[in-house]
């Protein structure tokens, strides 16, 4: 079964664990506005954990060659803000109640202020993305912003409806989650003054990464045990959102599975949604469709690893090989 | 009594219509990406119309000096999508129904779209601006877009508070209008090679026209007709949100006014919230109220055009001191 990656526990931070202690105070002084009640919001936001995946992901790229810290660590700032800040909007607009365990920012202040402060928090990334100087980055870190916002978007359009949801699954996923962990990958590496031909590899490496971070997300949620993951379990079908053993649920088994029955419950109130939803995670979890998404997630983190060929070995290298590694133990 | 402002009607835009006809061209292009269902939302974001009086304003800041127009051009496409996305954030956060006489996204589309378009907007916004390929005018857009979300953050927290409203008033109107005319100002100035003294000028005429344009909106909100300014009259006051005249009201008249009466009765349901509502506006509009904020408006236009004496006169100074007149003539 797949459990909750908790990188931080391991040693894979190691060669930049010293920075990533820097990034974290430079988010914590942004709880010291000039508006005595944002924050409190912002500390609430802060804190709600998370495994800083992204900000390391971002100063163990910029590691290959010599380079100006502080531009990689206000970069790696920025990631993860960024990354916090479309949590708020997508817990806003899911309506989501919890997240890692603790209330949510919209449950708690209500959704107009969790949208003004997921804006907030997308600026405030902007701004810190600026403070590297450099264009390119700049440029790429507002892509992803539109990348993240229609992912969601897509999101939006294809729940409830299997063949949409399938034709534009690794489109979705790409732009929800990959893009994101491609960005913190390049900008590291552009930072740390890597070559073009570096730069790309680290780059192949973040998208591949990526992916294979979503498809266990996707799988937690109908395996995974609400109480590690903090939401609950069969979320996504709950919401019309098919992933991808869901999807291959649907595809396997056109005329005999309980998904569509689910979604008719769901729309019309007509049906038992628990125990439709019960009938599905079952099928899923009995059939050979947990064993093919572990293939899935293991292609793309073989594609990850072969992409570091092209970078000196290193403790950084070692590193993101070894988150490599992690995420394919999680299949087994 | 104040009207609407149709500054498209007037020949103030005259020096650069030509370039405004590109960026509306620019904006339109927007409608054509490759996710199907977006692109409807996107026409319908950037129909609603709007007087364009943002970009208009970098293109008019960015003719005092020969210069790169396609840079000024995508920099007021830019101000204006910013504008739009706040606009469907605000609309969302304050389930407003109608926007310029149109059902607003939200209404049509529900919350959960309208915050991520709102999202790819702002993105987009900030694409748009990198491709100035200038990182002073990329940071200060950033700093905009925190400016604009603390504004409507310090309304929300203000909102059926006259102490706080009143101390927070300046800072609140300034963040949440006047900064992107400032920037809108200040970023033409820049693109356009104004010098550092020109730039001052330029930042410190949109300031002050900024602050003139949300007062002269706040009153709209008290004495303007529903049909012209395509919303409910008061609604400002419903929501709790003290402007200029309700907090100009409350201090002269402490002890004798509806407002507290008609809060009270919009939290408990305990009174005739209409009743109250009407009481409210026509002793505004019948005190010496509205002649006291038209002083306050042409105060702010009285320092807006003496900031353009740093300036040499032309086609576009010409134009931005009839912005001004414009303005001027609202408050007679």
């Amino acid at each position: 079964m797949v459990t909750g990656l908790d990188l931080k526990t391991v040693s894979i931070y190691a060669p930049v664990a010293d920075q990533l202690a820097q990034v974290e105070g430079q988010l914590r002084q942004l709880c010291q506005t000039d508006i005595a009640d944002l924050d409190p919001l912002l500390d609430y936001a802060l804190r709600s954990g998370g495994k800083r995946v992204r900000p390391a992901l971002t100063l163990l790229a910029a590691e290959f060659h010599p380079h100006d810290p502080s531009r990689s660590q206000i970069m790696a700032a920025a990631v993860e803000l960024l990354h916090l800040a479309t949590l708020i909007h997508d817990d806003t607009v899911d309506n989501a109640g919890m997240r890692r365990g603790k209330p949510t920012i919209n449950k708690l202040y209500g959704n107009h202020v969790a949208v003004l402060l997921g804006d907030y928090l997308f600026a405030t990334s902007a701004t810190f993305v600026c403070d590297t100087g450099v264009v390119r980055v700049i440029r790429r870190f507002s892509e992803t912003i539109m990348e993240l916002a229609s992912g969601q978007l897509i999101e939006f359009f294809t729940t409830f409806d299997s063949q949409k949801a399938r034709k534009l699954y690794n489109e979705r996923i790409y732009r929800k989650t990959a893009s994101l962990f491609c960005t913190s990958a390049e900008s590291g590496a552009i930072l740390g003054n890597a070559s073009e031909d570096e730069v790309r590899a680290l780059r192949a490496y973040g998208h591949n990464i990526g992916m294979a971070f979503q498809i266990v997300d996707d799988l937690l949620d109908v395996q995974g045990d609400a109480a590690e993951i903090g939401k609950p379990v069969g979320n996504d079908l709950l919401q019309g959102v098919l992933t991808l053993p869901s999807i291959m649920l649907m595809e396997r088994y056109p005329d005999d599975q309980p998904i569509e029955a689910l979604f008719r419950a769901i729309k019309t109130g007509d049906g038992d949604v628990e125990d439709l939803l019960e009938r599905s995670l079952t099928m899923i979890n009995d059939s050979d469709i947990i064993p093919d998404c572990f293939t899935t997630i293991r292609d793309y983190c073989s594609v990850a690893a072969a992409a570091l060929d092209a970078l000196a070995d290193c403790p950084s290298r070692r590193s993101l090989l070894h988150m490599v590694d992690y995420i394919r133990e999680r299949t087994r």
